[in-house]
């Protein structure tokens, strides 16, 4: 009997994330579309809740008639267990940044994963993957490497200020992909390993506002590499324009954040979003134009 | 650094209520103002959760970002004990059907009540109010009967197939409003107070689609009463369509319907809707059409 449209109620359950740029990327795009779309911020912080409440929050959301959550830190593990179903590409990660309701079921997608593939394989098509370097092997490492991986890198090199987390990150990618070589260096050897890396990748904080620097001798870039970084406030980071003046190939943060959002949003509506033009709102948000 | 424009969210708490038209009424004409607003129903039946659950679901939904909640049967009253706050129309009544949250606390509203007053003040402003029968005294009549203290009447005889319920209303409406007359009868001398009633109101189900016939012996109304029925399903119920036969004038059990939904979507965005044009859409809803 009701003539109510179809609509989406989507949250983001994290910390720290009232000023994140996911909710109004999926909300103008959404109303591009004519789509009916609220995306609503859970900021664990203001509503006083620990990670470990996640699951709580995903079940009343369920019940409450949300059909789909963006789940970022501290909880995109702390997830996993209140989930009925993860897919494999997150299930190999064992990490989930999107949780579809299915039926009643909490399914677990990971699009941070998807979302660098798709800009690196859209963006930087064509370019050598023979041997890559990638510096940070955290939460937002992990998905990279798999991307690269998804991406046909042959040989990815990590390094991370924790030693043992790279390792551990190097384990289980080569369990997954024995095809591929995995190799673990130390954070001194990062010049070295430039040498003859095809591309490197930043999955380091290095050259946030509050994180300024390169996490790389950026004087060592050659005009024959690309550069990719996970960091987009700013999307012009010092590693991006010493790269930019040095003529290599280069993958801002922003094709990540967009990524991730994008592949969400296909995920939830079951429709193709327009990427350039949640680029171009992106670059907007973030306080550049369009390029 | 959002560019996301002010949206509503809201929900509706209550057991069987997956068809109820209160979200499309909410949703048209939210689409109309030009407002982001989704209305969503969340059906206990279908959540398979108690009507004691009506806290923890609204705590969930305060911390999931949703401005504001309906509630209906059976947690109108169960609802109370989880607020931060009761206005006073609704304290008397011990019954909340509107629920904002208001810089994170949960404050209650009760709109059949100011509802069903503003659709009797509209559509029969002038009709006489010094003697009002009601038949029925629950959930609905409960906020009937203030309805019609609000709105003038002076002696207010009240009557229920459960005696004691009416007598218990009587006497919270009589402490309350000490300058008004609550009368209880048995419902065997509805005919004999109908004789000296100027209007008549109908808070049963009788009427309803599968509670056929009429509260009252229809064939002693006078022209020159007034009836009004909460039924609106069908609109036209046999009571409304006898008094429509006998000349009374009537009013109908969608104004209520209309008036609550009218007044809290007013609560909750500060807008005061269109209430002819809500009144059309639910008419067309029902399967009239305006009339």
């Amino acid at each position: 009997m009701s003539t109510t449209a179809e609509s989406f109620l989507v949250g983001l359950v994290g910390s720290g994330i009232t000023a994140s740029l996911t909710p109004p990327m999926h909300e103008e795009e959404a109303a591009r579309l004519g789509l009916r779309y609220l995306y609503r911020p859970v900021d664990l912080d203001v509503i006083g809740r620990p990670g470990t409440a996640v699951g709580e929050l995903l079940r009343a959301g369920r019940d409450l008639g949300f059909n789909a959550f963006n789940i970022t830190h501290p909880c995109k593990q702390l997830v996993i267990d209140h989930l009925d179903e993860l897919v494999p590409q997150a299930a190999a990660l064992q990490a989930v940044n999107t949780v579809l309701v299915v039926d009643g079921r909490l399914v677990g997608y990971n699009t941070d994963r998807t979302g660098f593939a798709t800009g690196l394989a859209a963006e930087l098509p064509d370019v050598p993957r023979s041997t890559v370097l990638q510096i940070g092997t955290g939460g937002a490492g992990a998905a990279v490497a798999a991307a690269l991986v998804d991406t046909g890198v042959q040989r990815l090199v990590l390094t991370d200020a924790d030693p043992a987390r790279a390792r551990a990150r190097a384990a289980v990618l080569q369990e997954q992909h024995a095809d591929r070589e995995f190799v673990v260096v130390g954070t001194d050897r990062i010049g070295e390993v430039m040498e003859t890396a095809d591309g490197v990748v930043n999955a380091t904080p290095i050259g946030m506002h509050h994180h300024p620097g390169t996490p790389l001798p950026a004087d060592r870039l050659r005009p024959d590499q690309w550069v990719a970084d996970v960091v987009y406030l700013p999307i012009d980071t010092p590693l991006v324009q010493a790269a930019r003046a040095r003529g290599c190939r280069v993958l801002d943060g922003g094709h990540m954040a967009v990524g991730q959002a994008a592949d969400a949003f296909a995920l939830i509506t079951g429709i193709t979003p327009d990427r350039t033009r949640m680029r171009d709102h992106f670059l907007r948000l973030v306080g550049g134009g369009p390029d």
